[in-house]
């Protein structure tokens, strides 16, 4: 199918560039896991600012099949570096500080990133330190601060786990602005509103011949096996289990006369 | 602020008792992993179906300040005890099934799970194992699949990612009700997964006893009716009312023999 095809090349391009910027990173594990999390979201843009180490084997394994993201990471020695060129810049940020800065969350960040992505220029997504973030003179070098919300009573959530909340905001926007459903294809034809009808007539009738429905005291029982398989969107080969249950039960019963 | 304070409450009280169920996990990172995401986004309620090694000190290692989570898991031997008891359970899946479940995406997902549980009833989100999630009969044993939109290049996120994401999904759907009614109305508790198992279990072996079902060849019959009940929320009037057909149907086949 050329058109999906073609829809997702333009997603993927979107994504892929928008670059994940990681200020000096401690644990080369969560460098690995930054990459995988990038590439299941469709990122692919990494640039490291000062690793304290890089490459390292603990990052791979983490990384698992994303080794081509971690192995193309950019290694540059300052922030500025890393976010040239960029025509917005994302601090992630889970303090309040001194001076309050335009916070966003990160569904409306992804917004804002992919708006300016899209006219054409680079953006930037910036995660400090595993232990104390970003330093307030490199949150001043962002256009914008997004926070994860979070339990005030452990609020600080792992680096690549915030980087996944990020990159998964990014695709779902992505996928919203491609216009792509992600619902998936039913195997079998919706029940009509006819064949339920026929259903709930078979239903009734041999609930009768079983002697479980009496036709003087019919209560509750039919409405209730209405809203029950009028809600659940029943298919048609659904129905028809339900149909040969029913007819199997009629069978037996006149078997038995 | 004890208003402010009085919401938080709220929030923390369904948001923290929502099942997080981890089946057969290998690695013992990803479990403090799980830990964390789960306690940085509000939830509590670990349960732990056969991990291959608990407690482990990398576990401990990676829960970081949520060793509280990690060490209150509840560890059993199978999905079914997780998951007693739970009126909503979502099942986790990356793949396309023969049968296709109701699938919904995260956020959908994570309405339906504080719609029922805001009724007061528990409710289980279940994770399968690293390397190839929940098996089908697992699946089946949930009422509504959840897949995390991924790209189809590297579409399989690591375990404690995907926790980490349906929890972010699930307390920003918390913080999006505050102040909202979380009445429900409906007019009977819904039927919980042991419920269910037990409806399974009694029209597989009516279907059978009618000659409806052959054992020997039980084609794709109960994963359909799995599917159909699975995805109804039905409640309980509406189970028993099932439960008095097969029970009745029971009776007239013993007096025809």
């Amino acid at each position: 199918m050329p058109a999906l095809a073609s829809v997702e090349m333009m997603l993927m391009e979107l994504l892929r560039d928008i670059r994940v910027v990681l200020v000096q990173t401690v644990h080369s594990g969560n460098i690995g896991g930054v990459a995988r999390a990038m590439k299941n979201m469709g990122l692919r843009d990494l640039w490291l600012v000062s690793p304290r180490q890089y490459p390292d084997p603990e990052a791979s394994w983490r990384a698992a099949a994303a080794s081509d993201v971690l192995d193309g990471a950019t290694v540059v020695g300052t922030l500025a570096e890393a976010i040239a060129g960029c025509a917005l810049v994302v601090g992630t940020s889970a303090r309040e500080r001194k001076i309050p800065w335009p916070i966003v969350e990160p569904r409306a960040c992804a917004r804002e990133l992919l708006d300016v992505r899209a006219g054409g220029q680079p953006v930037a997504v910036v995660f400090g330190r595993e232990d104390f973030g970003l330093n307030n003179e490199e949150l001043q070098c962002c256009n914008l601060h997004v926070t994860i919300p979070s339990d005030p009573e452990y609020s600080s959530l792992n680096l690549a786990m915030a980087v996944q909340v990020m990159a998964y905001e990014l695709r779902l926007e992505a996928l919203a602005r491609e216009g792509i459903s992600t619902e998936v294809a039913w195997d079998q034809p919706l029940a009509t509103a006819d064949d339920l009808e026929r259903l709930y007539v078979h239903f009734e009738a041999t609930a009768i011949a079983l002697g479980f429905l009496d036709p003087e005291r019919p209560r509750q029982l039919m409405p209730r096996m209405r809203r029950l398989f009028g809600r659940s969107r029943m298919d048609v080969m659904e129905l028809n289990v339900l149909r040969g249950m029913l007819a199997a039960m009629d069978d037996a019963l006149q078997r038995k006369a």
